[in-house]
């Protein structure tokens, strides 16, 4: 694949984060064995846990490291709601939320949550009024930092105080937000009473050039949470199994470079990005931008072709040797319109003849121009293909 | 640490896996993303699941990767719980199990969930007749392909056969067997109807010589099983969350090696682990061998040291080099007697007394010769901590 603009589902593996996986490869021991080769293992974990916190702004003992995005996700809202105060039975969900999120409170619902849903604005953003009438009382809050598919940034900081207002325990979903916002746990949390306001944190190590596999879930210290693997001690009690320490290895380092590079990467891939954005706008006069103009991250580009069916818009981009998305990949394969597209009001129809773009570190110039070269005939194509002659 | 006898905790990373592992990670794209780059991931991941089914007697789609033995676990025992027939609340649990199907199967108690417990044998063996006696009208079991710390070799085939024959899904907790026992999902299967019998068989990379991070959760075809993990279609929707498509890689390679090499290494072992239990018996003449002397995994030495704290004997072959274990490293660092052994009849003075010497790939005469140059020494200095001077 010559030209890679799929970074949402996951980017490349750093040459440095290869290297510290390689280099903690060489550690023999389990991390949780006493003897000496366990405690080599467990020093260099412990040391990428504290890498890991000083980047997230939170305590070293917060991060509970998983197995990815998913996995912190199924653990914060299963496990807040396992520890809720008897009786609360209220989940707030914004629509346009991940699947992650979304599947797992759906199984809560069938265990007796009730799911009250908070409407997107027509650019995906989570509204923080509406977003705060619909915490008094509930169990929990999940929210996006910024949304997957269609790039939207949402006032996080503002739902988390909304949350501590509320005295809610809230989890953010900061998979997709990783590498692109800044991000304090610690000033998300500001002031809020313990066990209330934001809580839990949910990354993934894949979206910036770590090793698929590794994640981390922040859990503040205070959070009344209940883990969702059982079977040993680490962690807090709150992820069992052997901890992965090549992982959290790479992990840290690649955290570390993505931070150091965020504010000129966010200022190069803007810049990649907006020219992506007219240029199709030139290029196909009757597209729509979708997601937020402005709070928007900084490698995404969300575009509504219509009349076109994105699978189709796809698979003629593939052809050409550009690789994009109709939306996030864990859904991907299923041909389903976008959930996130119409919880911003549109139609099915739209919701089906939208293609994601998206940068990362890798990207330049060449990857927006196989775009812009491709996408006028593709569009022409593919609009012909709207009645569905391909699916 | 320069004589490592804690094979059973974690064991080396096998160069021609790490090498896998980096080949796969060369191939950018979500194996859920349809386009091209994807799609090469698909194939990697798949070709991989071919390789781990045929290593385990089952078919691919069979094979459900996760995180590793303790998300494989949790899986398979909450999973088959909650997609029991309703008003069937019992769960049958032998007493010795690992932790996370202890631990898993407690928290399962209070959702409502009772537990039938089958005592083990003095040798740490799971009786056939007790535990066939415990299945009738249960909602599934579990048990020990080998037990982790003691290293008895359950008849797997009998307990799979009498869960088929009571109509009883079974899970099998093979991650300690793995490499060192025959495994065929399909063979342990024979003639059980549809979703009973053996529908479950949990397994760890990192035992055989892959990364920490990746094992797989064996789930037959028919069976009645819910996903732990929720928030993508992949792998049946049994498990949501990127596919570790390097990880499955480097799985798949480990695996065929351990297997290509099982018959040769068990004998090797097999060789080694008995000059070590008579070279103890020797240094150490008040020492008793624990778990089955014949029924025995190849790799394991667990010796009862009599008025020996375990932990003080561990600190002091630690000093002169040698790594072993009291016990799971799962509970590792925290100090309670070993329940396995409490399990076989024991008293807890004698569950604090024990440890555990694991042979593996890279094992040799000389960790033997170092363990047997060190033990009399340790013990005569041990149990005179006995009293907890240490502890």
């Amino acid at each position: 694949m010559r030209f890679y603009l799929d970074h949402a589902a996951t980017t490349p593996l750093r040459p440095e984060a290869r290297d510290a996986w390689l280099a903690a490869t060489e550690v023999i021991g389990n991390a949780s064995s006493t003897h000496g080769a366990g405690q080599d293992a467990r020093r260099l974990l412990e040391e990428s846990r504290e890498r890991i916190a000083a980047v997230l702004g939170c305590d070293p003992i917060e991060v509970v490291l998983t197995s990815g995005g998913t996995e912190s996700i199924n653990t914060a809202l299963r496990g807040l709601w396992a520890a809720r105060i008897t009786d609360v039975d209220a989940i707030v969900l914004p629509d346009g939320e991940h699947h992650a999120s979304m599947d797992t409170v759906t199984a809560l619902a069938a265990e007796g949550a009730v799911v009250r849903r908070v409407a997107l604005s027509e650019t995906g953003r989570i509204e923080v009024e509406a977003f705060a009438d619909a915490l008094s009382g509930a169990a929990l809050a999940t929210a996006l930092v910024a949304n997957n598919e269609v790039g939207t940034i949402n006032d996080a900081a503002a739902l988390a105080d909304a949350a501590a207002a509320a005295r809610i325990p809230l989890h953010l979903d900061a998979v997709s937000a990783l590498g692109h916002v800044p991000l304090s746990f610690r000033g998300l949390r500001a002031d809020a009473a313990p066990g209330v306001g934001l809580v839990a944190m949910s990354v993934a190590g894949h979206k910036v050039g770590a090793p698929v596999g590794v994640g981390a879930l922040i859990v503040a210290r205070t959070a009344r949470l209940t883990g969702l693997l059982h079977g040993g001690a680490q962690q807090r009690g709150l992820r069992a199994g052997t901890q992965d320490v090549a992982g959290a290895a790479a992990f840290a380092v690649a955290l570390e470079l993505a931070e150091a590079e965020r504010a000129t990467e966010v200022e190069r891939l803007s810049a990649l990005r907006d020219r992506l954005i007219s240029g199709i706008r030139s290029a196909v006069p009757s597209s729509t931008l979708l997601g937020d103009p402005y709070d928007r991250l900084p490698n995404n580009v969300h575009v509504l072709f219509p009349g076109a069916v994105g699978e189709s818009l796809l698979f003629l981009l593939d052809v050409a040797g550009v690789a994009a998305s109709t939306g996030s990949a864990c859904q991907a394969g299923v041909a389903e319109p976008s959930h996130v597209v119409m919880a911003m009001g549109r139609s099915e129809q739209d919701a089906r003849s939208v293609l994601r773009f998206t940068l990362g570190r890798t990207s330049d110039d060449a990857d927006v121009d196989a775009v812009l070269a491709t996408i006028s005939d593709a569009y022409d194509r593919a609009s012909g293909s709207a009645s569905g002659s391909r699916s």
